[in-house]
């Protein structure tokens, strides 16, 4: 891998992008956009905050209150992190299906390294609940923040913080600069949107072909997406998947309209007596 | 991860298995398993050597000639590879189709804490061509001996000894024990021989869907082949990869079928007058 020299880090610290899903009080936003400025970090996307904008934010910012200005509110989690190639989302429990899992120090190196090129997407859950599965299963990694097993659960801001913080030591360790992610390779990688439109036609096509049962996709395509997305496809990669896809898609409308032709004929010939 | 104390190191040292391909010189094949020996390696594999037993192989390999009376002959490298996990393939020079890439450090590293569960195998190739693409394609991952661009040809011996050697290196390093990989994980991975079934399968079924043409699979196989070892599969995981194709054949077997007995009706139905 080439490695790019250090006077690139404020670039790199601007692709960082901290999504805040759900967040109850909005104290803690402001608490987060602290940390993530005190660290050097700007992007701060919201997914359906439940009350900002808000004094009780612009306090807690201090000398944060900018980034609470330029913080960009979305409706789904979709909508903030379709465009990043990189995705890792906070994880306080394990779950049933294990998912590719980093420690802080592991995703400040590896969000330094493809900073360099491209936005990273850092996911945050609720208060109370974390995420959800099916917003974790949107996740190339999970990062998890080790703490006392008898009082686990950290507040969301100082989360942040951590982590934030793993990245910047990341920045100020590599001293011969940031390993270059994906620059060995000889195709981009993909993001979210192209994958997540992967997935849903993969999981109509399966059900038609009687693989699925419709409406209960249940662990099967949960395994899928865990496999695909820890193997960070790039974009031909992708295109290979798809049309595999679309072979087979057109197998079934071609058979599917063949079979009906001859049908129609056979009905014609026999009329009845 | 968990970690499994020092003294597991034997066991470890016991599941390296250094595999190598078309040996010309018997010489080589002694400095090899002297290298081995030195540093604590077993297993050798040896895919049709052109020329072994072989006095010449005693001799260069002095006090190592035990591991030459043990080393298994085969005339495939599927032979060799096909009950293990982990697949490491040297490679000299740059491809067309970039592979995943180890340092012989990180080689050292990785190695080392798989072997602390399954066999992993290190091949090496011809003195003067070093390994096919189809070879290289076999592998999970390959690794380079980074080298002077005036002259990077190692002799094969000193290149088994660098490689043994970082493996031994990263088993004295490992204070608090080897990490134990896929320990995290709540399937086991697959190995060699049910992974190439699988790309045998989908050849051909992608060939039958016109997606790929019989008999030049070119790139696309090649780029497929690069996702799935790349992605380090576990058995369920490659049991619905499986269960899909298989789902698209009866799919396949059922319209030709029906297709079929539909045509026969309209013939029957339809006599020459």
């Amino acid at each position: 891998m080439s490695t790019v020299k250090p006077n690139n880090d404020s670039e790199a610290f601007n692709r960082v992008r901290i999504v805040l899903v759900d967040t109850t009080h909005p104290g803690n936003i402001g608490g987060a956009a602290r940390a993530m400025k005190n660290m050097g970090l700007k992007q701060l996307y919201l997914v359906s905050p439940k009350d900002f904008p808000s004094d009780a934010a612009v306090w807690r910012a201090a000398g944060a209150a900018d980034l609470l200005e330029t913080a960009v509110v979305v409706e789904t989690l979709d909508e903030a992190i379709g465009d990043c190639k990189l995705v890792v989302g906070t994880s306080a429990r394990e779950r049933r299906i294990p998912w590719p899992l980093l420690t802080p120090r592991e995703f400040g190196d590896r969000a330094y390294a493809e900073t360099q090129t491209h936005d990273v997407a850092v996911v945050f859950g609720r208060e109370d609940r974390g995420l959800t599965n099916e917003e974790l299963h949107k996740c190339n990694y999970h990062v998890h923040i080790p703490a006392n097993p008898e009082y686990s659960a950290l507040n969301l801001a100082t989360a942040v913080q951590v982590l934030s913080y793993e990245f910047r030591m990341s920045a100020l360790n590599a001293e011969n600069g940031a390993p270059v992610h994906f620059d060995d390779w000889d195709q981009p990688p993909v993001d979210t949107n192209m994958v997540e439109a992967y997935y849903e036609h993969l999981q109509k096509t399966l059900e038609r072909l009687g693989f699925l049962e419709p409406g209960n996709p249940r662990q099967t395509m949960t395994r899928i997406r865990r496999l695909y997305n820890r193997v960070r496809m790039d974009e031909m990669e992708l295109n290979i998947l798809r049309g595999m896809l679309t072979s087979v898609q057109n197998y079934i409308y071609h058979t599917d309209t063949k079979i009906q032709q001859l049908e129609e004929n056979n009905a014609k010939e026999s009329p009845k007596e």
